[in-house]
C-alpha cells in the first residue's frame, strides 16, 4: 500500500521571502571569477526538470559551453551584433547604449546555451496543435524558474539575447532541430541590487503598463 | 543621503521550501468554485511586474475575462479545438486523449488571458534586434513566476493552449498589437499532487532528455 505524500504548506513567512526573491532577482552582467560547484549546478538542473511544459514535453536542451574557441565565437558574435544594434540609436540614446554593460560573457564562469528541441516526440503533440509556440514558451518558463532557483543560491544569471541566433547555434554544433532560446551567463554576482541595471542606468524605467488589467 | 537596502539572505531552509514549491506546482484543471480574494490577485499582479523582461519592456498585458458571453466563446473555442485535436490520435491513444481533462474553464473562478504587446516602445528595442522572440519569452517567464507565486498562496493555475488563438483574441476585443500567449485558469485546486496529471493518467512520463547537458 502506498502512502500519499503530504502537500507542503507555504506560510506567510515563506510567501514574504518568495516575494523578496522575485524582487531581488536580477539580470546579472557583472560576475566574480570564482567557479560554481558542480553540485550546485546539478541541484539546479534537477530542480528545473520539474518546470511546467506543454504536454509534459520537457523540450529544453542545455549546452554547457566551456571550450575556449566556442566561447570566443560567442563573444565575437555578441560584439558584432551589439555594434550593429548600437547603430539603431542616435544622439544621447546611442551614447547611453554604448555605455551599458550588456553581457557578462567575459567573466561568467558558467555559460549555458538553452535550446528548444522542435523534434521532440515527448508530449505527443498535446496542447501544441493550434499554439505550437507553447513549446518555446515552455523553455522560457524553465529559464524563469532557473533564474529564481539560482538567485536563492546566491547565484546571478544573465540572459544574453544580443546574438545572431543562427550563427550561435552553428558555433555550438547541436542537432538541427534545436532552436536557440537563450544564452545564459551564470556565476556569483559582484553586486546585489533591488532595481534592474537598465533602470539604474536610465535606459528604461519600470512602468505600470503591464499592471493595468483589462476587464472583458 | 539614501540608505542602500540590505540584500536578503536565502538560507538552506528557504532553498528547501522553494524546491518543494517547484515540485508541487501543478497545471491545475480541477478547481473548487470559491472565488479568489481581489487582494490576493492584486498581490500577485504587483509581484509579477518584477519578472524579467527583455530591455525591461514589461510587455505582458492581462485581460480578466468575467463576462458570460466571452467565457462562453472561449469555452466553445476550446471544445472545437479539442475535438479537432482528438482527430490527430487513433486507437488507444485517442481513447486516452478523450478521457483527459484538459481545462478547468468551467469551474475556475478567475480567467486571465495573457498577451504580449508587440507595439510597446518600452525597452526601446534593446536586446530585441536579432532575437525579437524574446518579447514573447518575457511574457512566458512572467507566467512561470506567477505560477510559483500563486502556488505559494495555495492557488492553482492551468495554462490552456488548446484554443484557436486568433479567434480567442477576437472574442476578447483587445488592441490589434496584442498577441495571445496564454489563457490561464486560476482558483483553488480540488486536489494537490506531486506528479503532473499527464503522468498520473499515463499520457506522458517524465524523462531525462532535458537533464542531459551537452558539453561544448
Amino acid at each position: 500500500m502506498s502512502t500519499l505524500p503530504v502537500p507542503p504548506m507555504f506560510d506567510a513567512e515563506f510567501q514574504a521571502k518568495l516575494a523578496l526573491l522575485i524582487a531581488w532577482r536580477r539580470d546579472v552582467r557583472r560576475f566574480r571569477h570564482e567557479g560554481v560547484p558542480q553540485a550546485t549546478l546539478d541541484h539546479l538542473l534537477d530542480l528545473v526538470q520539474l518546470s511546467p511544459s506543454v504536454g509534459n514535453s520537457q523540450p529544453w536542451r542545455i549546452v554547457s559551453v566551456t571550450q575556449k574557441a566556442r566561447r570566443a565565437a560567442i563573444r565575437a558574435n555578441f560584439e558584432q551584433t551589439n555594434a550593429a544594434a548600437l547603430h539603431a540609436y542616435s544622439g544621447e540614446r546611442a551614447a547611453l547604449y554604448a555605455r551599458l554593460k550588456l553581457s557578462g560573457l567575459d567573466d561568467a564562469p558558467v555559460h549555458w546555451a538553452v535550446f528548444c528541441d522542435h523534434a521532440t516526440r515527448q508530449g505527443d503533440g498535446l496542447g501544441m496543435a493550434t499554439m505550437p509556440e507553447t513549446l518555446d514558451a515552455s523553455v522560457s518558463g524553465m529559464i524563469a524558474t532557473l533564474w529564481l532557483a539560482a538567485r536563492a543560491q546566491g547565484l546571478g544569471l544573465g540572459w544574453v539575447s544580443i546574438l545572431d541566433p543562427l550563427a550561435a547555434t552553428a558555433a555550438l554544433e547541436v542537432p538541427p532541430s534545436w532552436k536557440l532560446i537563450a544564452y545564459l551567463c551564470i556565476g556569483w554576482p559582484q553586486e546585489e541590487h533591488s532595481d534592474p541595471e537598465l533602470v539604474r542606468y536610465r535606459w528604461q524605467n519600470r512602468t505600470h503598463a503591464g499592471r493595468q488589467v483589462l476587464e472583458r
